[in-house]
């Protein structure tokens, strides 16, 4: 693949409409987007949310259900590759975050897998007996780790914004996003292990917002733990199941606080005590859901022989294009301006976000709210073009300039996701 | 739906292969039958591993998939119910264990959730500090119980066969199977929790091997906690995810260590604290496999005007029949000769049961092996007929009159499910 992409900067050099679909033409990754299947009129900014569906992550759902499962029934956790489908999944995914294949699996949820790792961490961090999380981090990182601390009589620091060295410098256990949920801002995590390294404090990356989009190199910013979800950029479908990524080095003194049958080294020969796998698949804990995996197992082509700087570098010009409109129609963006210190999405502040949410919508532009006042657009590059960005903040400023969400029923609110 | 299934007492009757397709033709649960997916030359006796799907199942999940995930997208979590589904569900699996709608919920495996009630109900339990699991339980139920017991000091009591009131008198906490996992033996729950009642022990049921087979009955046995995979009798699918109840009385002091944001009472409020909804619910943790979840929505569409009490009855006369003529074949039955004594399950023991296993497959008779001499044959009353086990125990005779499994091929081992 060329890096020919290196050669636009559409913050700088995109002006017009045609000029968008000139940076389409010589995007490199601009033939991802056919294997699709993304409705024709709606131009979709969630894929921070819920990715959408690669055609091979419906192909092998339904080949799993009709052939794997109603044919081969139960002798398909043999010949269909069930049981090891968890660990082959973990190692395709290794490959997008910069780590080793036996050092990732997939399992459980984010919130578990936190869990999972606090506990498996909490012997091996030194100094403070603490559990760190941002005061602004993603809920349920917050609920998984005061009840961590609940359970194990830990302290539960909330850290403020701007202090996260000084909870690091105390050591204990750090959940930490590499992107912001809200902000999306991402962190250095290299300068953040380096400082764990000083006091011995071990820190839990959450992915969530980062894998599938960024050029994650856990290796190189000397990552030891991390967990994220598959279905948001990944697009591994709804509730897809997350993954866990341990450090060589360190797996065996890990020790999973939920050791089910699936991380066992000899799961079939039914022994009562635990002897845990050598690979990160030690964390794997029951039966997996395989319907939701073999949809993982398609959306996961999606990255075959996809260059992770590529995508990185195109999300980022994708959103450096948004940031570009919306500042020229004076929009307040809550994003950091330069790509090196973003994540896949953009948060816009915008006054009666929701209506204008709605509005976006009618128009075919899907993207999300979040109270009070945050508009957030994904820009997930495997299937967003230049022209796509580039129509959504026309269609904004004219929402915005005409005010055609103030409607009656743009008032009523209901559910947002 | 006529009871007159209690007119037929096959271990008694079935004599004769017609008689077989006799007590077929009175079958009042007969019909269920047309709605599986089976291929035509198999008899699945593996039901109580994984159940075959039901075609309801395969259409949600279709649906689910090509409908509500690929032209719905990230709205199908308010559209199409997804974010209600696994309460939905729970609701619908209360019917069959006989609970209230709002005491289960669908969430994680039964290895997770097996953790998630232990350290909720340890506050509550009385008497001596420990976690008791039978010495012969079903292994990742032992190794939840030394990993939870590691975790919070309490001690891990393996609880010797006979044993089992010894541990309810101390108190603590108990994880036992309703129904054995080898043995197919069930326990009568009412006693065991007479007995807990008395020490203020709390039992936690693993009900995975007797939810959809059993007319189980959680308020009339007074049982206040289980939890039990939708995989085997219940046939949601590979790895479906499993399910918690709670009996009301207790769930507002019940407190998941694992507090993911499905289970809060307000998620969308994006509030740092956790406040657990007021049902089972609360047991939730992250984002649920939608695509699993499905296909079990589709899979308990079988038990729509099905009366627990006929499954339970067509289950014990099915297993009677394979013990009247194992008995007769002087094959050593390792199950309880009494219906009312078992699960769905009957385990035989048979020398070279793992060859005699391939070669009753090779004769399209689908049956599990355990190590070292069991042979396993689960007898799901929705789509398992009399003349099925008939036809069954006629070819195992032929096979061990004849040695026909003794041939070279049968000799080489491989993995076995």
């Amino acid at each position: 693949m060329q890096n020919n992409f290196m050669k636009i900067s559409p913050k700088e050099t995109i002006k017009t409409r045609d000029e968008a679909i000139t940076a389409d033409n010589n995007d490199p990754l601009a033939s991802a987007r056919a294997a699709f299947a993304l409705p024709k009129d709606v131009t979709y900014l969630v894929g921070h949310s819920l990715g959408p569906p690669h055609r091979a992550a419906l192909e092998r759902l339904n080949i799993c259900a009709t052939e794997s499962w109603a044919k081969g029934l139960v002798g398909s956790w043999n010949s269909a590759g069930w049981f090891d489908l968890a660990t082959k999944l973990g190692g395709k995914l290794a490959g997008l975050i910069g780590a080793e294949p036996d050092e990732v699996i997939v399992t459980d949820t984010v919130s578990v897998n936190l869990f999972k790792l606090a506990a498996s961490t909490l012997p091996l961090s030194k100094g403070t007996r603490q559990i760190c999380v941002d005061a602004e981090e993603f809920p349920t990182d917050q609920y998984i780790a005061q009840a961590f601390a609940d359970l194990t009589g830990v302290s539960c620091r909330r850290v403020k914004p701007g202090e996260d060295f000084d909870a690091l410098a105390d050591g204990g256990i750090y959940i930490k996003s590499a992107v912001n949920y809200r902000s999306g801002e991402r962190v250095d995590m290299k300068a953040y292990e380096q400082a764990a390294e000083k006091s011995g404090a071990l820190i839990l990356w959450d992915l969530s917002h980062a894998a599938g989009v960024l050029a994650l190199d856990m290796k190189a910013a000397g990552a030891k733990l991390a967990t994220g979800c598959t279905y948001k950029y990944l697009n591994g479908g709804p509730g897809a199941p997350s993954f866990i990524y341990a450090q060589k080095d360190m797996l065996s003194q890990l020790h999973s606080p939920l050791p089910g049958w699936m991380g066992h080294a000899a799961p079939f020969a039914f022994n009562g005590q635990y002897v845990p796998r050598e690979d990160a698949a030690r964390f794997a804990s029951g039966t997996p859901p395989i319907l939701s995996l073999s949809a993982l197992e398609g959306a996961l082509e999606a990255f075959d022989n996809v260059e992770m700087k590529a995508l990185e570098a195109k999300a980022g010009a994708l959103g450096d294009l948004c940031i570009a409109r919306a500042e020229a129609i004076r929009l307040d963006v809550m994003s950091p301006r330069e790509a090196s210190s973003r994540g896949g999405h953009i948060s816009l502040k915008v006054k009666n976000g929701y209506p204008v949410t709605r509005a976006l919508h009618a128009k075919g532009f899907q993207s999300d709210f979040r109270t009070p006042d945050t508009i957030r657009f994904g820009f997930s590059p495997l299937y967003l073009r230049y022209v796509d960005v580039w129509d959504l903040m026309e269609v904004l400023a004219e929402i915005l300039e005409t005010k055609s969400w103030d409607t009656p029923e743009f008032h009523q609110r209901s559910k947002v996701t």
